[in-house]
């Protein structure tokens, strides 16, 4: 294939204007409330060893539940597919949020990419890891090799702030003894993974990782089996994107994760990662440029798996 | 009406021996687990000024979700009817602690027997007393005619200890904001509440005050108004028993509240108040001699409402 | 006890008047929506042999769920307590034609006052019964003394042509095995026992049977069992309020049982039985006149259970 | 691409021999419970215009839920983007038939491959075709090129005399008015479209359609646009699966779809649609050896889109 991804990002840059006010930022976390809602950036790291990019792409923001893939990663490579045990692999059919289905299914979250799954996987990770929050900062800037990656803690004090909802999901995951640890212990962590910071570049950069089964594409080291990340790549395929997995894979097809920080990652195997970050969401949480962004992508170069 | 309440203690006695062995101690909190399982005692406070008692009637024991009817009427005769904005008074019709509902009626607990519904009215006494823990033993104690009513902190660490099941429920109403004060000090506020001892005699006393229209029985000084009096009596009557509300009301046909404890009391307006004692639980959570003694009563006294 | 009821009933009469205007008739079955909305009645049989009545109670008017404790009660005189293997007796705390709860508890419906439990019933008047409708005419005229109670046919018909809810209730009932004939016979039968047609004073005679332990007022004879007919005025007392138990405990604080024609049927043991009648619904979906009417009796009555 | 398509299911048809007696044969529907469980047989159509296939491979199956695709295409189809108002395209998170979401939900089913979702679909078909069963099968027919296709009457009527999850399922829909014909009637269609019969050959023949974007593979003409066609292939990607579409998703990484009766089809676009069938399920309702078959397949050629 030839396909200019450069000329295509701008086409996209265009087509994208006419929705620039449409949605919202998100504000029940106060820190995400301060930022400039226009922002918008592209990253596309392609195998041809080129990254393409635009706008704000070169600026951090907040990755929030995008972090969801990366815990998981790394409590995978640690653990294998032991990890099945304690949370399930298919989509949820609810709100991120809802306790309900967890209560229905007695502690077992239904993937790990809603927030009760990532809270068993954040207790995984404190279980195994002799620094937990250390380690998985070194985790990240590995894969991405750039140490400036870090933790925003105004950020995680204002998830913790507010974080109501998740501490009555880890209490709950706690009574079904799916929680080992100290649940303030688990919260905190879970917290900080949040406020991760990145750039588009960085972001794109580092899901590369999954678009090149596993193996770094830098040092072709294998960081996570390839079985392990066509996982990986499948439970973001059916789950990565709240409410709106049917949509988003109808409209773009691709493995992904959104984030209430406006930013959203996809990957076409063998082909690109891609990261788009604009804060306004829609209704159900996914930024509004960013859908549309990575919809025009796959539409534009033909690469839809469908 | 002329009854031998004396004889009738001495004949249920007799007729609930052969059940004596039927059901389990609560044992998930450990402190409970403890007390020896085939403990049983009455007493029985008559508005003819006595008092008919049997077995360990003098024996302190924990009395758990009893104390939400004390805590609920400390809270009315404080604020009235505006209570009922943050919680219901119709029957649940779902196990005890089921986050549920709650998700479902967003945040507001189907009534205030309920554990959901007992840390609003906790929450609610946080803000309203200075000291709320010492002003409720003052209102216990004072009702009851006794200073030797306390806590028990050890069986409040217990609670505290697995108490995983109301901290989630407690920050999913903070989630909904029908919790105002620190999540973690309401949580301490009710595990001691629930560790409240007493023994039959004193919690048959402490209830006179319902079946007395809300008079001081001693004082006859009106501490709730007959109006608020009546309505926690019809609260105890739909809801006072779990999920066997409706099988009290047919096998026993009064108001009355239950406790994992094993302790049951009851009331009957104008005639008298009842309490029992007996660890050993049935499926749903009630003491199955104490739900067997409170049957033969009515049925021997000839005084059920139906 | 020397009360003058008539006195009564004209003060209550006085006292409602402003509440005139409030509510809404019942528009979902389209024969209850002509229904003249303006319309009161009361009638109170008394244990001195006085019928005492007021208004429009010699009207006749579509009892709807007044009918299921009767059904329930031609079932329990059959069967005994074998029924409560077929449908519980504990408050459902859920609007009355959830079909969530029922899926939950595998067929099983709450309480036989409930649309799903009065589905079961009539489903076992069908296999005991050899002419189930006119056997229930027979048994609710005998009852009441009156052979000239009957079916409203064009009402039946109403509620069939909108009956999807209920047809939904007897299919998965029937999922569940809980319905044993064929679910159109079993919808066709309820829908006839929903149009029954009763005045205020057939409605407080035939209720006498459960004010007087379930002997019949003018014969004496034994219709149901004393043990039985308790059974029935708890669940009355508990679940015959759809979602208002609670408050009409609380406001009443007799067993009693509304239908959306706007009656309400109470009773107090060996004291009266009650029926009031007024079409304005209030969004529980009990008449609003009805449950002042009712308030007001026992409040100037001094007959509260409470 | 040069595969040996053939080898391939050879080394398949070896290597899933050890697993043959796993599972067991749907018996809920009484004519399927007759099937031979040690069926077993596959087709695959490729874009080189030949077809591979092995064992049973042209033996007619009940296709049961597979028939859902066929019907949403035929929707679809007449009505396009409309559809969508009746029925959504995300994933449900809950066993097939479940109730609780389509109350929740106000009657609009979470997509189209769930019985609810497939209901609707009936009833949409049945307000805009002239004949609708003839239409379906003619529709039907003239994709996969053979007019031998047809209802099985003796499923159709076995579906009947126990479908009385889906009866109650059309009667809810229907109160919601999301049902608009007569609930019997879209009941008779809905059983005859899961009693079509197929082999794996003409299965696989029929799905081309979904691997060609839409167009006949044979004469080219787009039946179905490109754009609905990838709705299609993501609505199955998604939900095609019943409670493991997560799983599905790794380990075949395909839109697909399974049926009751042990057939499962599945395609790769612009390379191939394979059909198995098997009749032994798994506990979720999928069949053992077909899953096993298309995991080997998409291993084996390396076409996985993950």
């Amino acid at each position: 294939m030839n396909i200019d991804y450069q000329e295509i990002l701008d086409e996209i840059y265009q087509e994208i204007k006419p929705f620039k006010g449409e949605g919202e930022v998100a504000d029940y976390i106060s820190e995400l409330a301060n930022i400039d809602p226009d922002k918008y950036g592209i990253s596309l790291h392609c195998f041809d060893d080129q990254e393409y990019a635009l706008g704000d792409s070169r600026e951090k923001f907040s990755i929030q539940s995008i972090s969801k893939v990366l815990t998981l990663s790394l409590a995978v490579s640690q653990m294998g597919d032991r990890i099945w045990d304690r949370v399930d692999v298919e989509p949820s059919g609810d709100p991120f949020n809802s306790l309900v289905q967890l209560e229905y299914e007695r502690g077992i979250p239904r993937n790990p990419l809603i927030n009760a799954g990532a809270i068993v996987v954040a207790d995984v990770l404190i279980s195994i890891l002799d620094n937990p929050k250390d380690d998985l900062l070194r985790f990240v800037r590995s894969i991405c090799g750039n140490d400036g990656i870090d933790f925003n803690p105004k950020v995680a004090d204002s998830e913790k702030a507010t974080g109501y909802r998740n501490a009555a999901l880890a209490h709950m995951l706690r009574s079904f003894d799916n929680i080992k640890n100290d649940v303030d212990t688990v919260l905190d962590f879970y917290f900080h993974q949040c406020s991760l910071e990145m750039t588009c570049q960085e972001l794109s950069r580092t899901f590369l990782l999954f678009a090149n089964h596993g193996a770094s594409y830098e040092s072709g080291e294998q960081l996570l089996s390839k079985r392990l990340t066509k996982r990986i790549n499948a439970i973001m395929q059916t789950c990565g994107f709240y409410d709106e997995a049917g949509e988003f894979s109808f409209r773009v097809g691709l493995p992904g994760k959104s984030g209430v920080g406006g930013g959203i990652v996809a990957i076409y195997p063998q082909q690109y990662s891609v990261a788009v970050w604009s804060p306004r969401l829609n209704p159900k949480g996914n930024s509004v440029l960013g859908m549309k962004s990575l919809e025009l992508l796959t539409t534009k170069t033909g690469l839809s798996i469908f």
